[in-house]
C-alpha cells in the first residue's frame, strides 16, 4: 500500500539524516575508527587496561596532596587529582586554593612523580594552567561553557570533560566536539551521574553511557564514582560496575581526614579505606594492576 | 555553643528517626541479616550465584515459547520468562493472549523442565495463576497496585517485583513490604530502569539501586536488561554491570524471530545472538553457569 | 538535490504517521471538535465556566465531612472529594475507612446536596461503587491499572483520570482512551504534578500541559493544586494560573483541623483558610461563582 | 516519651538551621522585605506592573532587529531582546554574530528608543558588553559559570539571570546571589522551563517557580514562555498563566520572518501573530499597557 511504502522511505530517511550528523563530527567513531589514547606522561588512557584518578575532592595543603600521593604511589597508581578551583553552589562556601592550589600540586607531582589533573574555570586561566597540570579538567557545571571548552580546544594538553548535571549523551559528545574542532583531540569523557528525580545518591550513575559513548565516539570513557553516588559505601560496586561494562579509568576521592574536608566529606575515602578499596577491587578481578 | 549542640541533637534525631522507619519493616536488612533465597523448583535465586532469566517478551504461540525454551535449555538454562497479560499504553495494542499464554506457558514448562514466570495484571486473576505458573510477576506500571500486592501476598507463591517507572527506592522497598505483610515473604526484587530527561536509552538503568536494595533488605535483587536500555546493543555490556555489582539475576528478552514480535521488536535477542551473549558472558568470568 | 527530497518526504511521511495515530483515537479532538462537558447532578464541567472541587484528603469520620461540606455549600460550591479507599507508600499507613467511607459520603450528599468524587482502586469494587458515589476517581498511581480503567468504562458514571507520577501526556491520553473503548466517555482529564529533580514542590505541576489536552482532546482538563504542589502556600497562586490557562476546574483539599488528619496534614486547608481561597480567587477575576 | 521530645527537638533543629542559610543571603526575602524594583531606563520591574520582553532569538541583521522593534514599539513596548553571543549545542551551529550584533542592537535602540537585553557568555566581554546594551543576560547553561556571574556582579548593569537547565530553585537563588555579593543587586530571576522526561514541551515550563522565587528573594522573577515550551501554540495560554500567578514579565521571541530564523525557528512569533497575541493578553485583563 502506499501507506506502507511512505513509511519505508520515512526510515530510510530518518537514517540518512542521522548517519549524516553524525559522520559531521570529528570525535565520531565513524571519522576513526580505532580508539584514540590519551597519553598521560606514560600513562595510557583508552589502551584497554584500566587506570584509576584518585585524589582529594580540593587541594587544601601541601601536607594533604602529599599524603595522598604517598598513598596512591604505595599501590602503583601515578594519576592524582585535586581542585584548586571549585566552583560552589553557594559563594560563601570554600571555593578552593587558586594559584596556590596549582603550585602545591605542582610540587606535589615533581616530588611524588604524579601525573596532575585539575579543573579550571575561566578561559582566561587556561594559559596560565597549563604551565602547572598536566590534565586540564572541565567540570559538570561548564560542560556548556563553551567559550571554556574553546580555550581548552587551544592548547595542547589532554582535557577531561565531565558531563553536565543534565546533559543529554547527545550534547557531551558535541561539547567534546568544540573541543576537537579547535585543535585539541586529546580527551577523555566522564560519566559522573545524572540529575534525577531519585535521591536515595546525589545523582544517578547512567552506566549506560559508558558503552554508548564508546560506540558512538573513539575516545577514553571514565566513570566518575563519587559524585555519581555521592555515597562512600556505593564507591567500590560502582567501580565494579564501570569496568565490567568497559570503562577505561574510574575517578574516586580520596582525603587523609574526610572529616574535616572543606568539600565533600561525606563522600571521600580515608587511606586505609581507599586500600581497601584497591584490594577489593583487584580481587575481583576487574582490575589488574 | 548553642547552635553546635542543637545541631549534634538534631543529627542523632535524623538518625534515630531513619533507624525507626527502616527497622520497622519485615523486608529490612535490620529485621533479617540473612539473605533470603528463593527457590524456584531446584533453582536458587540470592545464593550467591549468578543465574538468567529470559523468554519471548509476549507468548505467542506454543511453537514460538518452545524453540526458545530449547535453545536456553541447550544452554543450561531453566528460568522462563514470557508475558500473556501484556500492559499496553495504546488500548489498540496487542494485549496478550491472557489465559492461553498461561497454558501454553505451562505445557512448555511441562516437556522441557523449566520453570515459569508470568506477569499478572488484576487482583482476581491471582488465585487462578498460581495453577499455571511458577512465579507471579508484577510489572512495573502495577508496583503501586497494592491491592494486586495484596492479591500476591496472599498466596504461597513466589513473586518477581519490578521497580516502578519513576518509583524511589524507597516506594519500591515499601511496595514489597505490602506483599510480606500479608504472609509472602518469596520475593525477588527488580530494577529495570527508572524514567529520567536520557532519550539515548528507553529507561535509564540506576544501577547504583542493586548494592542499595541489597544493603537495605534481604531480598534478592535482579537486573532487567531488556527494559532498562531498550537497545539489543546494551544487554551484553549491561549484563555484565549488573553481575559485576551484585545482581543475583539478570532477565532478557529472546524471540525466535524478533522482526515479527508482536511487542518489542526492537529490543529482543534472537536465538543467534543469545546464544553469543551466553558465550561471551561465560568469557567475561562474571557468569558461571 | 537528492537528499533534500528525502528529508521533504521524510517530513510528510512523519507528520502522516502522527496523524494516523492521533485520529485513531476515540478521545481525539479530531474525532469530537466540540468540547465534551460532564454533567455531575447539574454541575456542568468544560462548558467553559470554572468549577472547584473540594474536600478532605482522606474521608475520617461523618462529622468531618459534614463540616467541610457545609463550609463549600456556604461558598456556593457542590464538588465534593474524600478518599475512602487510600492509596499509601506504606502498608502500615492509614489505608482509608473503605465502603464505611463511601456511605458517610453518600449520607453526607444527601444531606447537604452535595455531588461525590472518591477514588476507586480495585476493579472488583467498582460496580459496588457506583451506588455510593457520582464520580469514580482513578489516583495517579494507577493511571495505568489497565484493568481498573477498563471496569470504569464498564459503567455508565463520570470518570475523573488523574495523570500519573510520572505519565507523559501522550500515555495520559492513551490511559483515557481505555475508558472510552469500553463505552463510558463521561470522562475528566486532572493534571495533578510530575515526578521531577526540584523538590521545593511535591511534585511539579506542568501548566502547559493543561492547554495541549485541551487542544487534543474534547475532555475537560483540571488541576489538582493541592498534589502537584504539596504546599499550602502555593494553592491560591497555582489556581490562579490554572484557570488563566484554561482549567475547567481546580482541585484542592479542605480539612477542619489539618493539624490531626490521617493523612496530608501539611497541605490541606483550613475552613478559614478556604473561605480566604475562595475570596481572594473571586477577587482576581479568574474566579466567577 | 524520650522518642517524641527528641523529635521536637529535631523540628525545631531543623527550622534552626534552615532559618540560618536562608538569613544569609543577601538576596533573601529575610534580609529585604520590599521588592526591588529594576529600572531599565525608565520602565521598571518588579514594580507591580506587568510587562513585556520581546525580540529575535538571535541578530540577524539591521533590518530584521528594526522590523521587531518598530513592531514592539506601535504596541508601546519597549524592552527589546536578541541574542549577539549564541551557546549552541553544535560548534557547527550559528554562533551569533558577536559585536557586531551589539553593535546593530545599539543602533536600533538609539533609532527606535528601546532597551536592549543581550546574552553574554564571557567573563572577558561583559566590560565591553556595558557600553553597547541596557541588560546583561546570563544564559541557562551558564547559570552556574561562576566566573561568570562574578564579572556581571562587578559592574553597574542590571543582570538578567536565567534558571540552569536542571538547576533547584536553591541553585538558582545561590548564583544570583553570587552576583549580589560582589556588589551589583539590580537582578531579574527567569524561570524558562526545566528538563524533565516529558517531551511533549521542550522544557516543563515549572510554574510554581514564581511564587516561590517571589517569597524566598526580594527580585523581580520572569518567565520566558518561548524557551520553557518551544512551541509557538503554548505562548500565549502560558504568557497568561504566568502574569496569573504574579510574573513581573514574560519574555517571548518575535521574528520577522521565522520560516528563514537562523535559530529556534519553530517557536518564534511572526509579527502578525505577535499583534494578536498582545491583543488576546490584553483582552484576558491579565496584561495592562
Amino acid at each position: 500500500t502506499l501507506q506502507h511504502l511512505f513509511k519505508q522511505i520515512f526510515k530510510a530517511g530518518l537514517e540518512l539524516q542521522e548517519e549524516d550528523n553524525s559522520k559531521a563530527l570529528l570525535v565520531s567513531r565513524k571519522k576513526q575508527k580505532e580508539n584514540t589514547i590519551v597519553d598521560l606522561k606514560g600513562e595510557a588512557i583508552g589502551d584497554g587496561q584500566q587506570r584509576l584518578i584518585m585524589g582529594p575532592c580540593a587541594v587544601e595543603s601541601y601536607e594533604q596532596v602529599t599524603a595522598v600521593a604517598k598513598a596512591m604511589k604505595a599501590r602503583g597508581l601515578k594519576l592524582l587529582r585535586g581542585g584548586a578551583f571549585k566552583p560552589r553552589t553557594s559563594p560563601y562556601d570554600f571555593q578552593g586554593l587558586g594559584l596556590e592550589g596549582l603550585q602545591i600540586l605542582q610540587r606535589v607531582a615533581k616530588e611524588q612523580d604524579m601525573v596532575v589533573i585539575s579543573e579550571i574555570v575561566s578561559p582566561s586561566d587556561i594559559e596560565m594552567a597549563v604551565e602547572y597540570i598536566d590534565v586540564i579538567q572541565i567540570g559538570a557545571r561548564n560542560m556548556q561553557n563553551f567559550e571554556l571548552l574553546k580555550a581548552a580546544g587551544s592548547v595542547n594538553k589532554p582535557v577531561l570533560l565531565k558531563r553536565g548535571l543534565s546533559a543529554t549523551i547527545e550534547e557531551f559528545i558535541h561539547a567534546a566536539e568544540y573541543i576537537v574542532s579547535k585543535g585539541n583531540s586529546q580527551i577523555m569523557l566522564c560519566e559522573r551521574g545524572i540529575r534525577t528525580y531519585e535521591k536515595a545518591t546525589r545523582n544517578t550513575l547512567d552506566i549506560s553511557a559508558v558503552p554508548i559513548l564508546k560506540q558512538e565516539t573513539h575516545l577514553p570513557v571514565l566513570v566518575d564514582v563519587t559524585h555519581s553516588t555521592g555515597r562512600r559505601d556505593l564507591l567500590l560496586p560502582t567501580a565494579k560496575a564501570a569496568f565490567a561494562i568497559g570503562a577505561d579509568a574510574v575517578m574516586a576521592e580520596v582525603h587523609p581526614d574526610p572529616a574535616v574536608a572543606l568539600s565533600d566529606s561525606a563522600q571521600q575515602m580515608d587511606i586505609p579505606t581507599f586500600n581497601t578499596f584497591i584490594d577489593e577491587l583487584t580481587a575481583s578481578g576487574l582490575y589488574k594492576n
